[in-house]
């Protein structure tokens, strides 16, 4: 190794870098808890952990907040070009998740409006999709901590699987509902989470650009197909 | 006026903030555009002007990237404490917009799915909420052009009214679903469009609340009540 000149500024750097990429990874870890608990809830119908997990999103927003600030701020000191395209990368990363835990806590907010009608067969559809999403954020997450463009790759590729189960589930709660008006309401309600659990995967998706991004530049990023089929379903 | 050193440089870093809140007022009114084409094309049931406007939803896509480019390239080169404020604002408005620009592109991809049924009464109650939902965004860009926090503020406050005419179209849908199970799949379609409606008076909220921050810095904001009562409706 070489010893630059001004070594110990670019090691606080460094330092700095460091502390805010794991800073975003802790943020990451508590939309995926977030995620996972408010699936629990929707199976265990439990109203006073559903509340929790609400008020619970707001310090994955303030953490976001922090970033974004000792992002810039670590922007506005160092090496221009080469932090340009990290910190684009990092505030939009740290933007996905603080939406992804926004996602959970709606999740967690529907259960409690679910859990006035009788359960439904389709809550367990809905866990299925939600472990898929919960799967995809946790590998995302590791792709970033270790830059990994390859392993972004195939979390962007997976999605179209998370993309089949929400279509497939979209499809079998409109058949639900079409058999039976008592269940409109309810069903609606896991459309809704259904939905942000899709959108979830799409955030995942986001995430693992921008580490492509990261790692190779803005440009080379292989073409992926459209994904959910609802939008236009009829 | 004073002259002031350095005034060229100065006066060259003031151009090209200046160029950036032009670039974002431009995206503001093309995001604007979209949605009044999207609602629209739903009321006309035009399946190729659809198509259009969701095609066009790339150039407000590529002007965000490139605002925030600028806005990145800005900040590395100005002076540090005043620029991190107007930075991170400027970042998140631009967000703010493609997302409005997303929902206006998913309202006309949805109406082409709308159009393969009969047509509902219902999608006149849309296009009142899809107007309130461009209005507020036309007010929070004049807001943004003016620096005027306190109508900023009344855009905030108004999101209410949005919110309320939202759970008044869910409430009816639900309810013709239930008398008509025919009804069913292209009230789903009302449904999310409406909640993307909804979900656009948020953005135009968050543009509101970035205003009042660079104007005002962080602290102060005065409090709002929560708004779309669906998510706990049963």
């Amino acid at each position: 190794m070489t010893t630059q000149p001004h070594n110990h500024i670019v090691k606080s750097h460094d330092d700095e870098r460091n502390r805010i990429i794991g800073e975003i990874l802790r943020m990451g870890e508590m939309a995926a808890a977030q995620l996972e608990a408010a699936l629990d809830v929707v199976a265990r119908r439990d109203d006073k952990a559903a509340e929790r997990i609400v008020a619970n999103d707001e310090a994955i927003d303030t953490l976001e907040r922090e970033i974004s600030h000792d992002a810039m701020t670590l922007a506005l000191r160092g090496p221009l070009a080469r932090d340009l395209r990290e910190i684009l990368a990092t505030l939009r990363i740290a933007s996905d998740i603080e939406r992804i835990g926004d996602y959970a806590a709606n999740a967690a907010k529907r259960s409690i409006a679910l859990n006035t009608s009788p359960p439904l067969p389709h809550t367990r559809g809905l866990h299925a999709l939600g472990m898929l999403a919960v799967a995809q954020v946790r590998a995302v997450l590791a792709a970033y901590r270790d830059s990994d463009a390859e392993a972004a790759q195939q979390v962007r590729a997976r999605d179209a699987e998370l993309d089949a189960e929400y279509t497939g589930l979209f499809r079998e709660l409109l058949t639900y509902m079409m058999e039976d008006a008592r269940a409109i309401t309810p069903c609606t309600h896991l459309l809704f989470m259904a939905k942000n659990l899709e959108r979830i995967g799409d955030h995942a998706t986001n995430i693992a650009e921008n580490i492509w991004f990261l790692v190779h530049g803005d440009d080379n990023l292989p073409p992926r197909e459209k994904r959910d089929e609802t939008n236009t379903a009829s």
